[in-house]
This record gives C-alpha cells, sequence and structure tokens, in this order.
C-alpha cells in the first residue's frame, strides 16, 4: 500500500496539532515523519509515530517545549531540550551548527534533556542539504552488553556522518548494534535467524537467534569489543559536552528520555577550501569499480537513497496498512 | 625480556640521529616509539621501529620535514606533513589542536601528506595529559573490502577518542577491522585460528582462518558493513578536510605514505563547563559495576594502560629479544 507524501505529511501534521504540538512543530515533526518513510526509513518514520504520540500522553515529550540556550561562544554552543520533541530538537540543533559553520567553517551544538530524535539520517540530510558536513549523534537507553557484560548497560547511540555532494551525498547513519531490535523483531515473527551473529544467548555465546536475544536485551555491539568501546565514548561526549544525561542515568528513568546529543558541522568554503567535487567524485567513482564477490554489489553510505526517494515521490510512500489505519483513526479526533 | 623504559628512549634516539633526525625529532620520535612498548603496544613500538626506519632509507619518510601551516581560523588549522616522520607530524598536530582548544574551547587540526602515526592511542593520551578531550583518525593504505568487494578498497582507519579523568583517563584507540594484520599474523605462525569471524575467503564467506585473510588482504571490517560505512566516512573526512589524499589514492602509490588525518580537541573549561570528574565517575563506576557472564570482566577504554605502564617502568618494558638484538646492532652504527 502506498500513501502520496503529501498526504503522510498532512495526516501526520493534523494529528500533532491535536496532540498539542504548536503550528510550527506540527508541521516540521510531521514533516521529518514523512521523510523517514519516503526514504525508506519507516522504522522510524510511521511505524514509530503511535510511540512518539504515546510518549506525548504520557508526559515525556513536551509538545510546545523550546530548546533555550546555556551557553555560547559564536561556534560551540549548548542547549537544553526541555523534554520536547525529539526529533524537533535535533533539527533546530544540527540548524545552530549549521548556520556556525557557515559563519565560522565549523560549529558544534551540545544538547540535553532532550527526546528520542526517531530517524537519525534526517539531520544528517538537513547538512548536507545546506552544503554542510554534519556529524551527529545521541545516547539511548541501554540496549547491549560491555564486552564481558551480561546485562543491557550501553546504549546504540546512532552516529551520522553526512557529506554533501552534488551527484549524490555520503549519509552514514548507524548504530552502534549490529542489527536494529526492530529488524531483529521481524526475523523473530517470520520464524527466522538473523544472517549474522546478532546478540549474546544466556551463556554469553554469539547467538543469530533474534528471541533469545531481545528477551534479555542482549544485542551484539558492531565489532564485538570495539563497538561496546566505541557506545561507551559516544555517550561520554555526548553526556560530557551537554552536561546532560549518560546512558546509564536514562535507564535508571525506565523510559527513554533526557537524552544528550552532539552534532558538529564543516563548511568547506570557509574553511580555505574549494567546494568542488573533484576528491570526492574521484573517491566515489573508485569505489563503485572495485571488483565484488559472485551476485555481490557494493554501495556507499546513503547511496540508495535518492533513488527511493524518487521512486516514493512517483508512485507514493510504501506504509503498513494496519499502521496508516491506525493512524488515520487519531486523525478523525 | 625486559629493558629499562630509559634504555628504550636513549637506543632510538641514538639510531634515529644517525638516520637523520634532527635532535628534537630523534628525541620525540624515540619517546614516542618506547611509550607505545610501555603501555603495552609492541606491535606500534619497538616491533614497528625496523619498519619505520626502512621507510627514512627508502625516501618515503623525510626524518627532517616539519608540518606547514596552509591556512587557520584561529580554531581549525590545516597542515601539510610534507612526507615527514608520521609520528613527529602527529604529535604536532595533535599539540596544536590542544592549543587551540585551551584558548576557544575547541580545536582542530586537518593534516595531509603525513605518514603513519604508528601508535594511536598515543595522541590521545596527549591530549587526555593535557587536561583536553582528543578526538583523531587517519586513513591508511587500502587493506579491507567494502561490504560485498573481493579486493581491499578501504583503509582499517584508526579512530581515538580520548577523555581526561583524574582516576584514569578513557581512551579508545581502534582500527575498523576487527583484528590487526599483526595479530592475524601472529595465529597464524601458531597455525590457530582467530577467536571470531576476522576476514572473507575467497568465495566471499566469513572466514577465521587468518592465512586465507592474509593472502587477500580481506580483513574483516568492525560490524561487517557499518564498519565498512565508518571506514569509508573518516577517510573521506579526512581527505577533504586535510585537502590531502583518500585511501584509493594512498593504494596507487603501493607505499603507506601521504596520509590524511584530522585532530579537534575540546577544552572543557572554556566551554562553560565545570571540570568536576562527577558525571565520569558516575558512569565508570556504573559500568564497572555491570553483571558479568562466568569468568568476565569488563573494563572501559584505556583501563589497563596505566597499570601496565605502572609495571613496565617498574620491571622493565618487554621487548622481542630478536627484535631487541636486531635494533641494538643498528645503534652501534
Amino acid at each position: 500500500m502506498r500513501i502520496s507524501y503529501v498526504e503522510l505529511c498532512q495526516t501526520f501534521e493534523s494529528i500533532l496539532s491535536q496532540f498539542g504540538f504548536d503550528e510550527e512543530g506540527a508541521k516540521l515533526s510531521a514533516t521529518l515523519f514523512a521523510k523517514a518513510s519516503l526514504d525508506g526509513v519507516a522504522s522510524h518514520g510511521l511505524n514509530r509515530f503511535p510511540t512518539y504520540l504515546k510518549f506525548v500522553q504520557e508526559g515525556h515529550i513536551d509538545p510546545r517545549a523550546k530548546p533555550e540556550s546555556l551557553w555560547s561562544n559564536g561556534f560551540f554552543e549548548r542547549f537544553d531540550g526541555h523534554f520536547g520533541p525529539g526529533n524537533l530538537n535535533a533539527h533546530f540543533a544540527m540548524e545552530k551548527a549549521i548556520k556556525m559553520a557557515k559563519n565560522f567553517g565549523m560549529g558544534a551544538v551540545a544538547l540535553r534533556q532532550t527526546n528520542h530524535w526517531m530517524r537519525a539520517g534526517n539531520y544528517g540530510w538537513q547538512a548536507v542539504e545546506a552544503g554542510c558536513i554534519g556529524i551527529c549523534f545521541s545516547n539511548t537507553i541501554p540496549n547491549m552488553p560491555a564486552w564481558g557484560g551480561s546485562q543491557p548497560l550501553l546504549g546504540n547511540n546512532p552516529l551520522v556522518i553526512a557529506v554533501p555532494r552534488k551527484a549524490g551525498p555520503l549519509v552514514l547513519d548507524m548504530a552502534m548494534s549490529q542489527f536494529a531490535y526492530g529488524k531483529m523483531q521481524a526475523y523473530a515473527r517470520a520464524g527466522q535467524e538473523m544472517p549474522f551473529e546478532a546478540g549474546f544467548d544466556e551463556a554469553g555465546n554469539l547467538t543469530k537467534d533474534p528471541k533469545t536475544i531481545i528477551d534479555r536485551h542482549l544485542a551484539l555491539p558492531i565489532g564485538l569489543w570495539k563497538g561496546a568501546g566505541l557506545s561507551l565514548m559516544l555517550d561520554v561526549l555526548a553526556a560530557l559536552l551537554s552536561e546532560g544525561q549518560a546512558a546509564y542515568q536514562v535507564g535508571k528513568r525506565k523510559k527513554e528520555t533526557g537524552l544528550s546529543q552532539f552534532f558538529l558541522c564543516f563548511y568547506l568554503p570557509k574553511l580555505g577550501l574549494d567546494f568542488s567535487d573533484e576528491i570526492l567524485d574521484g573517491l566515489i567513482d573508485n569505489f563503485s569499480q572495485t571488483e565484488v564477490f559472485d551476485d555481490k554489489e557494493v554501495r556507499y553510505p546513503g547511496e540508495g537513497t535518492l533513488k527511493t526517494r524518487k521512486e516514493n515521490l512517483e508512485k507514493g510512500v510504501p506504509v503498513d496498512p494496519e499502521i496508516w489505519q491506525q493512524v488515520l483513526e487519531l486523525s478523525k479526533g
């Protein structure tokens, strides 16, 4: 089933208005949800929308809270998100980082007391559409063990690195767990094993069985001890630079709220650099021409997105009929 | 066999002086090599020293070249390393980033046309010893495939994230490959399999057999497609921000030289932040108290280093007798 992008936006917007969002907030949040589905990331678009509304209803998200500036030197600014909508706060923070980078070549924003930013990649696209290199990461509620640990301790802390390029930007959007819990749930429902090791069983061995992993929240960090270490460091950076909560403190609240995030932008023309795509185009040409194993292809991060977006704009955005129905009913008020 | 840290330093220094290093360069490079071995990273300390000298002899490393500033705005500076010694250039770059961070809260250095920086962690320790958060990464010669690729295309691009803490800093020092080639060679010599999947065989399947992997230079990126993507993005950032070579261009030279690197520092007191260790100590306390699987323990990045350093300062630094003999003979001129 496909729904037009415009209808997705309008439907989300009308519901958000009913849930206490002001006009501007409802419009932007709706767009960010619709963009995630448009780009093929429904898990953090339409499919996540009901949970977002639940967080508003339960008071974890304050739909009208605005970020408050706590400190700035002109190229580094720190904000308190006041438990506002995570996607609006993150969009605001990246916009600030872009503006500072446009002024000074480099700009950074640390954000505390915010909420889940939904689709991480949105903020990477936001940066590249403004002509900036964008890097951002967030902590999360603990959902992976440390290396050797038998309980969830680390967040899977998503990391985005995005680089503008006329022929198609590079946008990496990755969490520190090998697979998202949503993906593992889908495999579990289908009674299938994961294609690669995905977490730990009760004895601490690697397993591909999604149910075993989901039951204990023991998802596998990418690269085993390495991703566990990287996850911890991203958490430390986000918490320290924002003077906000670390993942373990988020875990104590039980609900995933009060997150810490960091946004960093570079604008090459203000760093004395030519803005031609020569280096990047050469690199991507070389990348695309690598030899591959049978039936395989290589893709650079973000390569498929523009194609998916174009197709979904033309044919409509694929939606899960059940979730779409659920959302439509909300829109009737 | 153990050698005193002082003797290591002096021996390295006297050899480097014979190889054309000036007094200051010989002393610092010797210290950086000795520190790597002192901290338990002999692979990029003593054991790497002969290769470093060979690069000097072959003209890939110019022992007296100094970094040249190409552009600066006071908190972002770009340098050409002029193919100087990679460890000296990296130390210089991190020192600049520290100084800018101490002035403005945040400081960045992009470095092009440099050489292998040897032990990456040294520059993380350098930052934390100056009271700064330090982040740095380098590209390398291609030594891992892209996801789906059957030839080395990506560097294993080491990444360092270091955060100061009185009770023991956090220093993450990780390459983007699951295992270092040096480690795989050691397993191959011992006729052993790697403890976890470590690369690809000739059909593109994951394998633990080190010899198969080494033969084709098909080391496994951490987290499969995820580490491959992250490696590419670190390469892109280093090359773009320094206007230097990307990994694929380094690969065309055949020798690992002309690398691109990036260094970023934060100094919290100049970012309006209190410098107490309260957040970090709470986080590490919580980390250390996590439940573990039988016989396992958890360690934060860098946790073992201070202990190893203390022990090796007291008892002497462990050295491979054969390599040490080889180096001693060089020191006789």
